[in-house]
């Protein structure tokens, strides 16, 4: 007997190199266990063979997103810092809100923001954060798939680095397999040359990759280039830490030299696009990237600069933006957006030819999308809605791992209501922001 | 006895000039008739007063959003031009596919879009599309209010400007004053001076303002510069077209001179940022407009540009876009982009002080907005959100001109269902492009 049949769907296929995105209209995909099994026409099969059935008929089913780097978290801080520059934005807010975190904060917050993302089809979620072993307990217990890592800065000292170390050893192939570990160090502006060095060793012997900000937006590499002569990239480079599968956050303002040496180095970029709006950032220049090979994926970033935990507008905003700054309608398409939004994501967190795909042989994260809804009518082009008007509200079932995580919007692994009210509950606290104390002041 | 409380919501109030956006918690709105009554703390009158109650605990209460400009019908080419160039859109793909529409396909695209406008929470548009004699059936109909322009191209000759003329004389003040008429003239591009000319002279005749495109790019200007030594905007001056009230749509190619020309005739700016950016366009100068007294309201375009009817998705745009061009996170903030929606939108279409606020004495366009949703917990910033988490799904109720239109999702007027069936049953038709036969070739 098979675990899962959804039914009769529309199911998107999406050509790794981005050229082609179709649809196969009335296809069954049969899951067993965590994997697809099988997608064929509709009708084939015997449903009395499976134990759950979701009745697709009329909506797409789509690999679920992977968020390719987010502080899942700071949930717990969303709109209180609203309209202000980047340095104040870090020194005045988030760094003086982030004292007053504790790690039954981070577990509830990674639960709340965790239940977003899977209301919103994320099936996956690169997080880079405090207390990821609380993270990790609230990936595991609401059944997403994760690529955890423990953020470090230099100001943390040794300990930090040991604790990653740790995390590493207890949380790697976690959750029958769905929680793997990154090494996690803030970005090249907060963390030391020797500290970076120690980071890349942890990452080698583990055998993982590193998550780290670096060239958030050009006047960092420019202020690099002015102190050390090298640009962030370079420095990641120096000290080893520009490993294979590296996820490297933003890239807006890197150099020409810096792209080869990325695309040597075969890291993978993700890309935040409304972060860089609201906080009046450069933007990741996806086209280059990934004319020479670099994988490119979508991210939320935190709620504090994103709002929400959304990779729809994510995915609509990456291929506006590249029109955009072209000036050239014709570039990004819909297939390469989608493209991006599958394949790519999944390769950037290590997670490539594993999820990302409605296919044989893939692990079974999958959502099922209604375009009934007015914003899609009439449907002349389903992969144009994908893009251009699909919504958050429009995914109905969400798949991860194989098991139905939500079924008709409602989340079946944690009681939901309970985490608003637990997280409610400290507000007032989570708003006071704790000036003097932050991990660092920006000044990069 | 009263007609309709809007019962214990969170009001928001937002100040004209943009400075200040606040919740008043906890909030009765009555409406009697047409307008609001009072808004007052809840529970200091009698329930049994009212016919229709709408509870609004834990709910925001805001105006309903105002399309500065559209050309709703095109809903009915949704997804049918993607990822091609302004001058292929136009010549390949849009006057193609108009070439198939009949004045009943007008009626039926605008009564589908208008549903999709009052789910997402627009209770007003500013429309600019062909037959606009059975596009005001619709918006009778379904219970929107609406400043309608029959679109006039000059091929079309004099029987398009009797047609408009007939259309004023009918039309303006309809629906128990819910629709007003404008006069529509395509663009300087598509229409001589003789036409704007005559089109100005209709205008003034009835007392109504015009809506026209008008320096769409930076493309346009210099094109009207090389060719006439004018600009688009002085072309408009000179030829009579713009007077108080006048709606400019798009305005991204404007310079210095005609900005200052703009806020002296007392038009007003129609931004839709989303056709901007996915049709790789310059973007309206939304700031260096509204430094000079000139009112910036919201707009969708048509979903063939625009791909949905979402007002919101454009103000968090708008918002982000200005920081974006400015790379300062601290230009137009939460408030700004709250009074664009509301006030200033309001403005645009000359209903300034009428609609755009919960106050008393105002027409009671109003919506009820559910901020429960993951994406806005824990809700710490109810403005925030507004602007930057809401979606068009979070709309729960909309109220037009004292009536409810739409209740916990549902359309109270029209047989939504049947109008998407009666669409989709053209989809074939309506996809086919008829070249050669289009209404003019796109080359300012």
């Amino acid at each position: 007997m098979n675990d899962l049949l959804i039914a009769n769907g529309n199911v998107l296929t999406v050509s790794p190199d981005g050229a082609r995105a179709d649809v196969l209209r009335r296809y069954d995909v049969l899951v067993r266990g965590q994997r697809i099994e099988a997608v064929q026409p509709a009708g084939r099969i015997d449903r009395s063979h499976f134990r759950t059935i979701i009745d697709a008929t009329d909506k797409v089913v789509m690999p679920g997103f992977v968020n390719c780097h987010a502080h899942t978290p700071m949930v717990l801080f969303r709109g209180l810092a609203e309209d202000v520059s980047i340095d104040r934005w870090f020194n005045e807010f988030i760094w003086p809100l982030e004292n007053n975190l504790t790690a039954e904060d981070v577990y509830w917050g990674m639960l709340l923001g965790a239940a977003e993302m899977i209301r919103a089809g994320i099936t996956t979620v690169a997080d880079h954060y405090f207390h990821m072993d609380r993270g990790g307990e609230a990936i595991d217990q609401i059944g997403m798939r994760g690529v955890l890592g423990w953020a470090m800065f230099s100001s943390l000292g040794k300990p930090a680095l040991d604790q990653t170390d740790t995390f590493i050893r207890e949380w790697h192939g976690a959750a029958n397999g769905r929680i793997t570990t990154i090494v996690a160090p803030h970005a090249p502006y907060t963390c030391d040359d020797d500290f970076l060095m120690a980071a890349g060793r942890i990452a080698r012997r583990h055998g993982v990759p590193v998550h780290i900000h670096a060239a958030e937006v050009i006047a960092q590499t420019e202020a690099s280039l002015a102190k050390r002569g090298i640009t962030p990239i370079e420095i990641l480079e120096q000290t080893g830490v520009l490993l294979p599968g590296t996820i490297i956050a933003h890239a807006c303002g890197v150099t020409p030299d810096d792209v080869e040496r990325m695309a040597s180095a075969g890291v993978g970029v993700a890309t935040a696009p409304k972060t860089y709006l609201k906080l009046g950032m450069d933007i990741t220049p996806v086209r280059d990237l990934r004319a020479v090979g670099i994988p490119v994926g979508l991210a939320t970033d935190g709620v504090v600069s994103n709002n929400t935990l959304d990779l729809w507008e994510a995915m609509r905003l990456t291929a506006m933006l590249q029109k955009d700054r072209a000036l050239d309608p014709e570039v990004l398409t819909i297939p390469e957006a989608l493209a991006i939004a599958t394949h790519e994501s999944a390769k950037v967190v290590g997670l490539g030819g594993k999820v990302g795909a409605v296919a044989a042989g893939y692990l079974a994260d999958l959502i099922v999308v209604d375009t009934s809804g007015l914003h899609h009518q009439p449907l002349h082009s389903i992969t144009a809605s994908l893009v251009y008007s699909a919504m958050a509200s429009d995914v109905v079932h969400t798949i991860i791992d194989g098991k139905v995580v939500m079924r008709d919007r409602r989340i079946l692994t944690i009681d939901v209501d309970d985490v608003i009210a637990n997280v409610s509950h400290q507000n007032r606290r989570l708003a006071q922001r704790v000036p003097g104390q932050r991990i660092q002041t920006y000044h990069p």
